[in-house]
């Protein structure tokens, strides 16, 4: 069998890399060629998490049909949140933990997808079905992907499965995971050396809802005028966003993972569907969620509910 | 949580009934009820599996909107393949060996399809990761599913793995594959009872491709002629299914279980395509496929591809 690239999501975030790395190490297990690549470049978090456990970070692609005719997805399956030229590739595996749209294939596939907080969860549960060792270093980036999806086991996402796999790494990995999971998910939050366009491109997907497109970023804080000092420049760039890729509504999530709320910033046609998903009024393009954190639970669903009406 | 319905595909084949069953099983064994049913009527070869096994089929049903919330999908993804009201129910579970189209959710799912010729098998293999023991009757009727899928392990479909856990089945079982498995596909075969119309629809499934619709029905017998002599009738029915449902093209694939060859009956507009697919020149809008038994490896992607181009 020919090699095939593995990879997460664009704009990738600690999961979206890390399961690239994980699933690709299981694959090797198996007996199947295969490399971790991504999709675009580490963030500050991710960053952390593979220097402190001595991983080197995969090389970034633009395209993969030019070097494999098959590829594996983990941590996505929306095609147009995959690589580029994703429609000239065969997908052989998918290993996610999302909805799935927009996704199809002319061939059977492997595809294992659970509603839990993490993709490495799933695959954590892959290697222990095989009965393939994990290394204690490729424990600690598989650890600190479940730290990053549930906010420290905080996320309405988090399930019991995935405090489970996350101690059972955690004791593989030697590591407390609440104590180097803060340092971790701070170390994501310092916005000084990035521009506002690089903040609203850290961790963005597009949504289509009804026959309108969504884009929905998020950020982490330990404090939400990290963020919102730069307001005024960060609407003027979704105006033009949205502008130029034709979404209906960009909504910037800004999430302080000490308190496990947010703060939204929303532009667009769109504001009234997300006055509308969220039940507030939006009052200078902003409004605060209590006890949101998770885009997946509590933002994306009631958004495409208020895009159904 | 709220009880689930169950089901397989449209024109149920043996493995869309007893997967079923099989999974419901599984759901009740760790805590989620759940009830198997069926979306048409028991084939010959169904009924001999049930009766074998002393199992009562599951009952018929036309919608599940006015049971239940949720459900979950077996031996199928496709919607237009699946309940009538499928876009109105929540998907919660997904066992599958087939390409993945025309499927999506608004929540994350439990999706779990392999490539192997059975949905059987992947559900053995989920019954040994949770330690759940599987009751001989219940054993046996995998069994005839992966039998019946694979055309007794002759099919390209049929991987080493459903050659193992067939076995393993067989023996929880306490059956000898061969001979119950021949017993079991010839019972299928009996078309003496059934009209070319209940004939057309015993395994029929529609195939989105490009922008038009593909409708391939299969059946088994031990003789060639025992379909064929019906091959006037057919070809009008065919004709008059194809204006009836705009189809493209109706491919009978007619199967020989013994000899492992296939015969077409092909009608429509598009039998240039199937020309094309299968590098064969109708006469009499048939022509022998040497080697050709399955639908889903054999038809189904040569078929797409020539539409594609």
């Amino acid at each position: 069998m020919e090699k095939l690239l593995v990879f997460g999501h664009q704009n990738p975030d600690t999961d979206a890399i890390t399961s690239a790395i994980s699933f690709a190490y299981y694959l090797n297990q198996i007996g199947v060629e295969a490399e971790a690549v991504a999709l675009g470049e580490l963030s500050d978090e991710t960053a952390y998490a593979l220097n402190h456990f001595h991983t080197e970070a995969p090389r970034v692609i633009k395209t993969a049909s030019n070097e494999v005719k098959a590829v594996a997805l983990v941590d996505h399956n929306e095609f147009q949140q995959s690589v580029s030229d994703i429609s000239s590739l065969e997908v052989q595996y998918v290993i996610d933990h999302h909805r799935i749209d927009n996704f199809h294939t002319a061939n059977p596939v492997y595809y294992r997808a659970e509603p839990v907080g993490c993709t490495n969860t799933v695959i954590y549960k892959m290697f222990k079905e095989k009965g393939i060792e994990i290394p204690a270093e490729l424990a600690g980036l598989m650890l600190s992907a479940i730290i990053s999806d549930t906010l420290l086991f905080k996320s309405p996402t988090c399930t019991d499965e995935d405090v489970v796999v996350a101690k059972a790494l955690a004791k593989i990995a030697d590591v407390d995971p609440n104590e180097y999971g803060l340092a971790m998910l701070k170390a994501g939050t310092n916005l000084d050396d990035i521009s506002s366009e690089e903040l609203l491109d850290l961790d963005a997907k597009s949504f289509p809802m009804g026959n309108k497109t969504v884009r929905v970023a998020q950020v982490n804080t330990v404090d939400f005028q990290d963020v919102l000092k730069r307001q005024e420049e960060l609407i003027s760039l979704m105006t033009a966003s949205n502008a130029a890729e034709n979404y209906d509504l960009f909504v910037l999530l800004v999430t302080n993972i000490i308190d496990s709320d947010s703060t939204i910033v929303a532009v667009g046609d769109g504001v009234s569907k997300a006055e509308a998903a969220f039940e507030v009024r939006l009052e200078n393009e902003t409004a605060f969620l209590p006890g949101v954190v998770s885009r997946k639970k509590q933002v994306v669903p009631q958004l495409t509910e208020a895009y159904a009406k």
